[in-house]
């Protein structure tokens, strides 16, 4: 088992370390929850003041050209392509994840529909386990659409999925609905072998990059995807509530354009020509057809600022080097919780194999995940409780060092050893868990 | 004709004239576009910072609930409710106006079906000068849901809609869509009237305030409106591509609970319970159903700050006194320009009633409106353009001074008389106009 020393030699020696310089952390805090709200870069304030004061404080509505406001959607858009394997022009930023799924799938179950006259394609497959938000937006666009939801129970390697696409089994379903890496239990999907079942069965595929974009290498070309949706907040630290993204891949555009599908949100921004104030929709080319309503500004300059962070990370390795690291941290994560912690009734939930798990780590307990989790709060070191029984545990290659695990870990010991995590003030519930 | 030293008198008795202290406004210029942007509240830079610097980067995940950003859309809306004839936890700031309009319509269509079995109600009505994005939002919808969307010519009084209401020829509207405020004429709707004709026709109206809501007083709940949603980022000074909101009248809420119809952007902060995680889709109760994604935090504290402008206005009179100064503004504008730019081909497009008119002026000119438009912002003047012909002043009576009013015209004037404006470099267009 590592000691703390060898924790601080890996530091000295990790490559990306100088990255954590990039932000603005709590000092004395570990933040294991980068998964859930990404932390505050260090240009953002500045940026934002310069946005508010003089963008739209001098500069004033005459910013929309000169500022390049109404650019900002494609060109945030193009710098979160290049961390998933979009080419320009190929990813916008818009509106949350929700909606952007809305968009998305509603387009999906229309191609689907454009070459299925007979619908026999009538079910949206997804996992049990998938965010509910994405569960929910499909839920009510299936049955709007005269299609069923149906989810199956997924592992890490969407092998439940698979197997309910293989051979005749599959001939039904219409759309495939994943989040790559799961929120609750880390475990990660392989987004090719994935998509080539689903595309073998004849189904097109949704990829939710909430805890994968900015986390790990995504290759949406690469993977021949069909449709992916983000989150800005999380790895891409854009700050609370940051606009998401959207992508769809080309040859679905063309057979939008072919088909006349549109997606359902045909809001002016999306338009052909916006400022001609017409009073018919005809939407623009490409991916800015799924813009919709007026660009949120100072939003974007915070996800902007975010997106660099990543950004900065290109000459050092990218973003396979800071999976390296992502990896190296969670490995020695458990191996520090499993051998430390033993007896407390600790359950892994994440795969332990690393090319299955995402950048984070979940742990169940029977009954104290709630209160172990504020316990550890208390003692600065922020993870986040998932209902029903998962303790999760985020870990940002780019801020966290090798000896913040050590640390953390060392006050999850002590929470469970001294059983404080019993104190009813620990069990409380707020609003948000 | 009033002079400049009439116009600096009356800036000296203006009881609102105060108000103008709670702005940063660029020395030397005359802000006539606060109708397109609002803008810069003083204490917005300095609220988003410590939004950014403490709640985002000290308090990091924990400030969904220590800073209570999670109650955020109701908080906003709930001050938002005040300035629109709402009651408290009536109004929801979420998501952009276009998105709001695809959730009330889509409700509001439902609501009609629910009880046309038959389907005799198939047109949504509006206006053919309504704004663009509204249109493109209710010609997708209408058509998935089976309706169809019709445009009539409006006036300021609602005169071809309640025209095309009445007797039997309104037997096949579903839905009135009007906004109160004409975006490029000025022109107001009498909400309460038009919402009568609409209900004794057995219509259902939506109305966009964009134009309206904290620039003149609407009374939602004594009109006894149906459904509606609004900008944050014009009179309300919420900053660029501010988030929006939304209200629907309990009666529609409780039929919605009753008939088991939700909104079509099923997402998690609409959910019943988000943070159980649980897989099916469950509506909140009342408005808070309409939330749909994680609130964009970093937008609703510079929304919060501009709607604090309105409410400060409250002891001085509130949105009666701040219409008052309005209309005067806008009546001393339309005297001024007629006077003294005469023979120039301006014609007014703002009803001359001043009841009938919102706090914009726009006069149409045959061939300069892109032009004029641009030689008075290099003088100093901010106004905008609209497609094809219309050159659109707005007066945001919180921050401008009769002064501003007579010096504006004063330089369009010596736009019109040195001809200026037929330079090319006042013709090149920008993207955004």
């Amino acid at each position: 088992m590592p000691s703390r020393a060898d924790c601080q030699a890996l530091d000295r020696s990790d490559p990306l370390a100088a990255l954590r310089e990039q932000f603005d952390l709590p000092p004395g805090l570990i933040y294991l929850d980068g998964n859930s709200l990404g932390p505050l870069p260090r240009a953002t304030a500045a940026r934002l003041q310069a946005v508010v004061q003089q963008e739209w404080g001098r500069g004033l509505i005459r910013s929309w050209n000169t500022a390049g406001w109404i650019d900002q959607p494609r060109r945030v858009g193009d710098a979160i392509g290049r961390l998933v394997g979009a080419a320009p022009g190929e990813v916008m930023v818009a509106d949350s994840t929700s909606v952007n799924l809305h968009k998305v799938l509603s387009v999906a179950l229309r191609l689907v529909r454009g070459r299925d006259p007979q619908a026999l394609r009538r079910v949206v497959l997804s996992e049990r386990g998938n965010f509910p938000t994405d569960l929910y937006i499909a839920e009510t666009l299936a049955a709007e659409q005269g299609f069923a939801l149906e989810l199956v129970d997924g592992d890490a390697i969407g092998g439940a999925a698979a197997e309910r696409l293989a051979g005749t089994r599959g001939a039904d379903v219409a759309v495939l609905m994943l989040t790559q890496v799961d929120y609750r239990s880390g475990a990660l999907h392989d987004m090719a072998a994935v998509t080539r079942a689903a595309h073998a069965a004849g189904a097109l595929v949704v990829w939710d990059l909430a805890h994968s974009a900015g986390a790990l290498p995504v290759d949406l070309r690469g993977a021949d995807a069909d449709f992916a949706i983000g989150c800005g907040y999380k790895y891409l630290n854009g700050g609370p509530g940051a606009p998401a993204f959207l992508w769809v891949h080309p040859r679905h555009l063309a057979a939008m354009a072919q088909q006349a599908i549109h997606q359902p949100l045909s809001g002016w921004i999306g338009h052909a020509a916006p400022f001609e104030f017409t009073p018919g929709y005809r939407p623009a080319d490409g991916i800015a057809q799924f813009l919709c309503g007026t660009p949120a500004v100072l939003s974007l300059a915070a996800l902007a600022c975010g997106v660099d962070t990543l950004a900065a990370a290109e000459p050092l390795g990218g973003l396979p080097a800071l999976r390296a690291k992502s990896v190296a941290l969670t490995s020695l994560f458990i191996e520090l919780v499993e051998s430390r912690c033993g007896g407390h009734g600790l359950r892994l939930v994440t795969p332990r194999e690393a090319p299955r798990r995402g950048s984070q780590v979940s742990f169940a307990h029977p009954t104290g995940g709630y209160a172990i989790v504020q316990a550890l709060i208390e003692r600065g070191v922020i993870g986040d409780f998932r209902a029903p029984d998962v303790l999760r545990f985020g870990f940002t290659p780019l801020t966290l060092r090798f000896v913040d695990v050590w640390d953390a870990v060392e006050q999850l010991v002590q929470v469970l050893e001294t059983g404080e995590w019993r104190d009813p003030r620990f069990h409380r519930r707020a609003t948000v868990t």
